[in-house]
C-alpha cells in the first residue's frame, strides 16, 4: 500500500531550497510507491494548524518553476517543538495517514524532524522523517557541503569581486562588506573566491571562529590602504570580541527568536564608523543581508544540483525504509559528476555547528588559506566573470 | 590637423561608465579625425598630476571588455576644481595638444566640465569640452534619463522583488531595504518596478523629495502587516525629517566629501530597531549598497546601449566644433529603438539636481504613481524573471 509524503521547510530559506522540494516531487512521482505528496505550509506550524497543500495537484509549469524561485515556496518557520505539541503533531499525521515525513532546514529543523521521528517510535506510528539539508551558513556537521551555501558563497564572491572593481576606482577608499554567519564563518571566508591577481579584494577576512580585536583590525586596514590605496574588507555578521561578546549589538540586532537566536547585523556599519574615526580614511559599509541568498540569477548551478539530488535521496531513503536520518552530501570528486549522497543519524547533526577547521584560516586570523578556496570553488558553480583592466590605478591619497 | 583627445571620469561609478568610456574610443578611432585618445587617471586629478593613459595602445580584447566591467576604469575622483588649479590645467592640456576634452559624471563633474570650457575660452586655447553624462541617482536636469541608472534601478527592482519571496515565507516578517541616492528617490522609486502582483512587495515606499514622519511610517507597517503578514519597505539612505534634516545620522553618515556631501547610509538598520521597539515586530534591514551599481550581471542592456551613445554622442559633437555643453537623451519612443541624443549648455546642469516630479508620487508620500512606473520600466531594459507560487501563504502571525 503507498504512503502518503508529508514535506516542510524550515528555518530561513536559500536559493535552492525549492529544488530540494522538486527533487521530492519529482522522486516521489517516479517511485509509483507514494500516495499523496503533501507540503506544510510554514514548517511544523503548518502540521499544528493542519494547513496542508496537496502537491500531487499543482500543476507542471510550477512544479518546474520551483527549481528558479527564492524563499520558500511553503512558507517557513522557526518554531521550537515542545512536548505539548506532540498530541496535535500525531493527529495531524495519523490523519493524513502520512508514511514519509521529510522536513527541509539546518539545525534547529533537525531537531524538529529528530523530535518528530522519536513520537513516531514510541507511539508505534508507521512514520520514517527523514532530515533534508539546507543552509546558507554550511554550518551542518558531517555533510561535506550543504545545499544553499554554493549559492550564496558564489553571490559573495561576485559581488565582492564586483565592489573591488568599484572601490579600486573611487576616492572613498575603504569599504566593509558584511555577510550572513552567526557562529560559523563560511560566507565571510567565500570572499576569497572573489580574487584573481595579488592585490584584488577582498584584502582581509574576518570571521566569527577567531576573536576580534580592535587594535589588529585597524592596523590591517592602514597598511593595506598603505600599499594599496583601497581596501575591501570582509565581515561576518556574526564577529565576537575576546569574551564571545559581539562586536557590535545594534537595535536591530537585540531581537531574540524562539530558539533564543539574536537577529545580527550591523557589524559592518559600526566597524566603517570606526575606520574613519581612529585612522581618519573614508569608510563606508556593504550589507546586501537576505538578498545574498535569495538571488536566483546569482546562484550555482552546482549547488542547484546538490538541492535536487537530497531531495530525491530522502525520498528514497524513506521508500527503503530507513528513518530518523539526515541525507548527506560526500565530497565532490571531479566537475560535472553527479553529487553522491550518504545518511547520517540525526542527532548526529540536530542543534550541532560545523565551524571552519582550524587549518583554514591563516596564522593572524584575518585571512582563510589556500585549502579553504580548494574546497569551496568547485561549489560555486564555474569562474566568475572576468573584468578589463586598463592599468594599475594610483593609490587612494591622490583621488582626494 | 587632427586634434588629441582626452577622456576622465569623476565621482561615483556606474555599471555602464566604461560602456560611455567604450563608446568614446570606438567613435574617435571611427572618425579617423583624432589623433591620441588618452584618458586622464583619477579624473581632473589625472590632469592635475599628468597622470595621462593612451587608450590607442589599448589591446582589442581589453576595448571591448570595458563594456561588461564595473567601476570606473581609468579611476574616479570627487576633487572641486579650484581657480588656483587652473595654470596647471593647462600647461598639461596645452602639452598634450588636447583639441577635445570629455568629463564623465554627475552633477559635480559637469561644474568641473564648465569650468575647463571657461577656462579654454578666457585664454583662446581650440579645445572642446563636452560632458557625458553618467549617475545612478538620475539626477541630472535636461536630459530625460542618466546612464547608469537604468542598471542600478534593475538591481533594486530584481533585488527587492526576490527579497519579496524570501520574506513573505519567513518567520521575520518586516525587512527595509535601503537604497542609494542622497537627495533625490529614483532608485527608491524604481524598488516599484518589483512587482507582478497586488500585494507584491515593496509595500512601501519612502523618498527624500517628502518629509518623512516617524508615526505614519509605524501606521503603514502596522497595517500592512495586518493585512499581510508580511511587509518589504524601500527607502532611500537620503530621507529627510521635516526640517530637512536627515532621519538618521551614524558615525559612517557623518563623513564630508571635497563637495560638502555626507556619507550618507544607515538609515534602514535605524528604522528596523524603531519598527520592533515601537511596533514589537522582527524586522531586518538590507543596504546592498555599492554592490546594487557595481553589478554588471544584473545590469540593464537597455541603459548600456545609451552609455555606449552617449559617449560616440560626444565624440561626434566635440569634431562639429560645439564645446560648453552636455550630452542629454531624448524620451524613449519604441523599443529597439536606438537612443536618441541631444546637448546643453552645461551652465544648464552643473551643480543642479533633478529630483521625481510632484504628480509621479502619491499623495500620502509613501509610494510612487503608475506613471514613474511607466517612465522606469523601459530603462530596465525586459521584464524580471517570474517565479513559481504554490498558494498564497498564510499570515506572519502564524509563523513563530
Amino acid at each position: 500500500m503507498s504512503k502518503n509524503l508529508l514535506i516542510a521547510q524550515g528555518g530561513g530559506p536559500t536559493a535552492v531550497i525549492n529544488s530540494s522540494l522538486y527533487g521530492v516531487i519529482r522522486q516521489a512521482q517516479a517511485s509509483g510507491r507514494v500516495g499523496s505528496i503533501l507540503g506544510a505550509r510554514h514548517g511544523i506550524l503548518g502540521v499544528l494548524h493542519d494547513d496542508l497543500i496537496d502537491l500531487s495537484t499543482v500543476d507542471d509549469k510550477t512544479v518546474e518553476g520551483l527549481k528558479r524561485t527564492p524563499g520558500a515556496a511553503l512558507g517557513s518557520c522557526r518554531h521550537k517543538v515542545q512536548p505539548e505539541d506532540y498530541p496535535r503533531i500525531l493527529e495531524v499525521l495519523r490523519n493524513h495517514d502520512i508514511g514519509i515525513f521529510l522536513y527541509n532546514g539546518g539545525n534547529d529543523s533537525m531537531d524538529t524532524a529528530m523530535q518528530v521521528h522519536r513520537l513516531a517510535q514510541e507511539q508505534q506510528l508507521p512514520l520514517h522523517a527523514i532530515g533534508i539539508p539546507k543552509t546558507i551558513d554550511n554550518d551542518l556537521p558531517v555533510t561535506d557541503r550543504c545545499p544553499g551555501f554554493g549559492s550564496a558563497a558564489r553571490y559573495v564572491a561576485q559581488s565582492v569581486r564586483d565592489l573591488g572593481e568599484d572601490i579600486r576606482s573611487l576616492p572613498t577608499p575603504v569599504s566593509i562588506f558584511e555577510t550572513m554567519g552567526r557562529n560559523a564563518g563560511w560566507l565571510a571566508a567565500s570572499g576569497a573566491l572573489a580574487r584573481r591577481f595579488p592585490g584584488d579584494a577582498p584584502h582581509r577576512i574576518y570571521l566569527p571562529e577567531r576573536p576580534f580585536h580592535r587594535e589588529p583590525f585597524l592596523n590591517d586596514v592602514q597598511s593595506t590602504y598603505d600599499e594599496h590605496g583601497w581596501v575591501v574588507v570582509v565581515v561576518s555578521e556574526g564577529l565576537k570580541g575576546p569574551g564571545g561578546k559581539p562586536v557590535y549589538a545594534s537595535a536591530e540586532a537585540a531581537q531574540v527568536d524562539a530558539f533564543g537566536h539574536t537577529l545580527p547585523g550591523g557589524v559592518g556599519s559600526y566597524l566603517a564608523g570606526l575606520v574613519t574615526g581612529k585612522l581618519g580614511l573614508r569608510c563606508r559599509s556593504e550589507k546586501p543581508g537576505l538578498c545574498g541568498r535569495s538571488s536566483i540569477l546569482l546562484a550555482s548551478p552546482v549547488d542547484r544540483q546538490d538541492a535536487e539530488a537530497v531531495g530525491r535521496a530522502a525520498v528514497d531513503a524513506a521508500l527503503s525504509g530507513r528513518g530518523g536520518v539526515m541525507v548527506t552530501l560526500a565530497p565532490r570528486t571531479a566537475e560535472g559528476e553527479a553529487p553522491v549522497t550518504g545518511l547520517v543519524d540525526l542527532h548526529e547533526v540536530a542543534n550541532r555547528e560545523k565551524t571552519i577547521p582550524g587549518h583554514w584560516i591563516n596564522a593572524a586570523g584575518n585571512d582563510v588559506t589556500e585549502a579553504f578556496v580548494e574546497y569551496a570553488k568547485p561549489l560555486i558553480g564555474g569562474d566568475l566573470p572576468d573584468y578589463a583592466r586598463l592599468e594599475a590605478p594610483s593609490g587612494g591619497r591622490q583621488r582626494t
